[in-house]
């Protein structure tokens, strides 16, 4: 369990200074919950199986009428706010019914033209401004390192809120990291979790957050080797395959996607992120790091195929009715994990499992 | 009551080629309640009755915050998405209040430019995500077809749920004809309802999707003649008259609107849907299709004025506090008849009905 | 109290030329209570105070979760429609936020070319039509007079509701004088309240609606002193101080800010509202207008300072830790009293007033 430590105590400019790991103390309670979520490197393993249960307890009690009714009494004195400067559909949503599944009601701002920015306000008086009404922040900006100096703001006022990061720029977004993870938790849950699996990462690894933030995580499991395939011009990082070298961690790094994907248990696709500006390097044929029906035939029987989505062509959509292509039930799987933390960071995770205690098992 | 069949059993190439009769029972559930609502013809005159019947009791339930509160529990377990991708405040608002009132809780999707689409999703996909989070659809686009296409697209994966159209295109608006249904049926329950009413339809029957529809579901009734009067642009479609006089139902065809005001039971008039683009054909005097003070002279004590809206001038503003004009009222009407229409998709009717004999009787 | 009038007993020809203290008992219940909430004009003493008290309890009741599940059913049997055609995330908000926290269903429509004014429908038609589906409308628009003219027209409806104006062009902004009543109240409650204290004004004078606002509720107090520091392009209006002589009250036109700042108990800055077009007149220095941490040190030990927000460069960030600056619990307060007008608008506030006496005392 992380040591806390506090916000109050540290200057902007010192704490800037620090790394990933010495940052992540200050993002939680005393208890060791998270109290801003900020970056994946915050969460050790034990959160991480926390997490995973307790999403797994809050989709069971879901089923039925009378449970989802007691989910949404639990936070119904709460309220968030939306503030999404940068398009996400699929995010939002998956933020917003989670805090509709705990009745927190939600409020959003999507369009920054539309508010008081126009009259010339800053960002951090707009945030300042959602602390005075809400009870929880939930931001996706494009700006890198928005959510986490947003963090140490509202802390430092004489009324700080939880701040939740749902995506900063090409550099954080830790709650797609938890729903990945939870997607391979849940899919080996009878094969013994996660550790001792292959995965295989396939496509825009170089751009891809969802990429660096999964690998960062998965090095919480033991013994989970990662293969990284991409054209050399979307390659992933070298600070990441740093970082697995000195932790030695086994990886490997291919141009052949489709002779890696018999040995994967996992399989994680993405797409070009051309929202980011263009990449150089030498030509490929796109085709060569696309999932198809014939590939289906070489993935393990008990393998899985996933994608954080929205898709292009990387997966072939006579894929989508294979009981491997989990990637709708990921997207599912995000909405249980999001639930799961913003009940964790209000602390009533325990409350919820007393109650799948005594009326679900 | 229409028998079920199942859209899981014939492939969409199959299913796009059948008659909208042949298309209705794919669409129910096997105790004969709607499961998609997709097109006007997939209610008969048993269902029709039924869901004014409810909407009348929901409407009187709700008169007492005892009753609201009682409504809003019915429901409380469902999240509901509202994708309007055409602009629509009217209906939005109807659906939007009618999820409030039965307790779902509402998202919306209204512009697909800040939607995952940018991102170079297909309009699949986009569907499937928002089945991954919410528990029914509720869908307006201007594509022809769409709705109807996603429902056999949804109901073909493992997680089916309900869509309901709420504006396809030129074709479908069927929750528009059921709200002037049960406007009609409410206007006239002292006087034995809707049969052997006269209908005066006015003003751009060509592409008022509101009119073709009506016109089919009012086939459900006992001798109710129907006139058309538009300028020749405008006029009702052949395809419509021809199903008419195939059902040996008394219409007329004309281009003397004022004329035939003092026949009419229910003069329902419309606007130029000019968004569809120009029309051809013989010049003609707008106001001649107009309804003004003047013509109140001449309605029927008892007969009514109705209109889709929004409106321009087809209706004087002098009209609007006179008793007989019911547009106002009529708005009203459609969010009680889409909260029965959704209380009846989930099952939840006969309950309301148990609670109104009780309480309110 | 105000003795009520009945606006269907009057034309809207004929009430529009009547003056705001004679329009005022038009807005009001035979309670005294608010109905429309169109004008600062319309509140005296003692429903200030009435409001002031109410909003307190709000608020301790909703330091609970009990507390806060207790307002959430008070009128969970109503919804709003929040109509904001002008640009305010803060205003708007702050609504959003008093409606959830008491139970009420809040809608919204804030881009007006998304509506169905798009197909050519008057505003009068809009605002009907919200009527037909919500229990209260919230508006706010760029249009003088609008509100009140849609008072007055709704009144005239078989089914009136309650409108509030959260903005109307430049002329009212009533809820926002509430708050800065509210926020004065709360400061000086340990010093007598609002009466005998000096409130010194500072910045756009001439076009701030906020101003002439409080400045006008600020006369139903005793012996408040008024001061307008601006430059001479942006002085408060001559009717202003028309109506402040003829009252008998003190007050004093100034340039010089700086100089006034030791006598002040409450400093109101404002932004320079340049969305209303340029001014004309002699030159002069910004920054002359603008509170620093250096004006700190003159400032009453026990003096505020006070700002509607969003602020520009008008008072310096380092005041913002000073326990002087009120502004941010300024945006709160805005919810409570908001909270508290919707609430005693429909008359829930003698039942809030009791659950406060059994619980929180």
């Amino acid at each position: 369990m992380l040591h806390r430590k506090m916000l109050q105590e540290i200057a902007w400019a010192d704490f800037q200074k620090l790394s990933l790991a010495e940052k992540a103390p200050y993002f939680v309670q005393s208890s060791g919950r998270p109290y801003h979520c900020v970056m994946a490197q915050q969460f050790d393993r034990e959160m991480l199986d926390h997490l995973c249960d307790l999403a797994t307890r809050i989709r069971r009690i879901g089923k039925s009428k009378q449970g989802m009714d007691y989910l949404s009494t639990l936070l119904k004195n709460k309220r968030a706010m939306l503030y999404f400067t940068q398009p996400s559909t699929r995010t939002f949503l998956s933020f917003y019914s989670a805090c509709q599944i705990l009745g927190i009601r939600p409020a959003e701002v999507r369009d920054p033209d539309i508010s008081s920015e126009a009259k010339g306000e800053t960002k951090e008086d707009t945030i300042r401004t959602f602390s005075s009404f809400f009870d929880l922040i939930i931001m996706r900006t494009p700006m890198q390192g928005f959510a986490e100096e947003m963090a140490w703001m509202i802390s430092n006022t004489d009324r700080p809120i939880p701040i939740i990061n749902a995506g900063s720029g090409k550099d954080q977004h830790p709650t797609q990291a938890l729903l990945d993870i939870y997607t391979l938790a849940r899919s080996f849950e009878k094969r013994g979790g996660i550790d001792n699996k292959t995965v295989l990462f396939c496509g825009d690894l170089a751009r891809g957050r969802t990429v660096r933030s999964l690998s960062g995580l998965l090095m919480n499991y033991t013994n989970v080797r990662q293969i990284f395939a991409a054209p050399e011009c979307l390659q992933i990082g070298q600070d990441i395959l740093d970082r697995l070298k000195a932790a030695g961690i086994e990886y490997e790094v291919t141009t052949d996607f489709k002779g890696k994907i018999p040995e994967a248990d996992a399989i994680y696709m993405t797409r070009l992120q051309d929202e980011w500006g263009d990449v150089s390097g030498p030509p490929y044929k796109p085709e060569d790091y696309f999932f198809t029906g014939d590939d289906l035939k070489v993935l393990k029987r008990e393998g899985i195929i996933m994608h954080p989505l929205p898709r292009r062509k990387e997966i072939s959509t006579e894929c989508d009715n294979d009981s491997r292509a989990v990637y709708w039930r990921q997207v599912r799987n995000g909405m249980w994990i999001r639930a799961a933390l913003i009940a964790t960071t209000f602390c009533r995770d325990d409350e919820i499992t007393q109650y799948y205690m005594l009326n679900n098992r």
